[in-house]
């Protein structure tokens, strides 16, 4: 088994935090983002998403998107519990997961894609070559503000973000708050619960992964 | 336990098929998306996202996102399996679906939402108030295409999207395919292997669900 991997990325961090927390331990392989090898033919035939990460099992399987890469990794092992223990609890996660995937890392990528140099003609992850669109920065500014603003509300009197236990969609929103802050949003500054929730979760060991 | 619905709108649809496949009986509640009825106060008050679906459970508990009322369902009533029976096929039905919602369902919506007068103002799902953006009408249809493109290569000798057996990812398939009708598309036109596909799978009765 080896997880295909770019360490500055946000979803891919969200796996490595969740191996982390499995204590399990699967060799890393760098597709280096910066230099567009998620671009290359080689990458493309395992791939055709062109996205980090990308788990290959021992039986050389390839599985693509975050929540099927810790699907798989939670059947294989099982404790701890981090994708709900009950049909609610796997709901809820899966229902939040998707929610930050789709309101609160795309908003923080449409900022960052279509305002960076570094992602002329790339202003979406995959092989289409797209232009960025300068109205997609204010609008993905209101999208992250509006995502956290949900969030901050979801934390009110809840110690985690999904039912009573620390789980995956925990683990999703860090690094949502922390990719957020590469385009300068400062999301726990104005939100105690959110401030309050990032200082436990952030001070876990995993969180360095 | 009710299901929040909407006829019309492809998402609700995919779990109203899958209830159909697990022969379910669930009371739906109309949502009338055509009059903004997902942004009155009362709906706000159970789902912030203003989205349909939304199922409430007998505990009282309101899940939303189709794969997440999926997954509840599936572990309630476990046959027919439409989730995957092992850990590889599991995460493969999570991952097409993800594939799906983000870069398929997401990119009809893109140019529908951009396009249509219903949406003015209202150019992503859910309370924000966002101006449509011409730029993105003419991306989504770039999108939309690759999508298909992709999922072509993917049915090459397949018969079902995510391993061997007919699963929810075949279902938000449809769906989706259905959805670019709306924007004339036609994916299935110039795609023998999805149109093979499509053949069968809209023939199943819980397509009309």
């Amino acid at each position: 088994m080896r997880l295909f991997d770019f360490n500055r990325a946000p979803n891919p961090r969200r796996v490595r935090m969740f191996i982390a927390e499995k204590d399990l331990s699967i060799p890393l392989i760098n597709v280096d983002l910066f230099s567009k090898e998620q671009l290359s033919p080689e990458y493309r035939a395992i791939n055709p998403d062109c996205t980090v990460p990308l788990l290959e099992t021992d039986d050389g399987v390839f599985i693509r998107e975050g929540l099927a890469i810790c699907s798989y990794l939670e059947d294989l092992h099982p404790e701890p519990c981090l994708l709900g223990n009950n049909a609610t609890d796997r709901a809820l996660v899966i229902q939040w997961n998707n929610i930050i995937e789709s309101q609160g890392i795309d908003a923080v990528a449409e900022v960052l894609r279509n305002v960076s140099p570094g992602f002329r003609n790339h202003a979406l992850p995959g092989p289409m070559q797209l232009p960025q669109l300068p109205d997609l920065v204010k609008r993905g500014q209101i999208r992250v503000m509006s995502f956290f603003d949900r969030i901050e509300e979801q934390l009110e009197g809840q110690r985690y973000l999904a039912g009573d236990a620390f789980s995956f969609a925990d683990i999703s929103l860090l690094a949502t708050v922390d990719f957020a802050d590469w385009v300068e949003t400062r999301a726990t500054a104005t939100r105690p619960n959110l401030q309050r929730w990032y200082q436990e979760i952030s001070a876990r060991p995993s969180a360095r992964a």
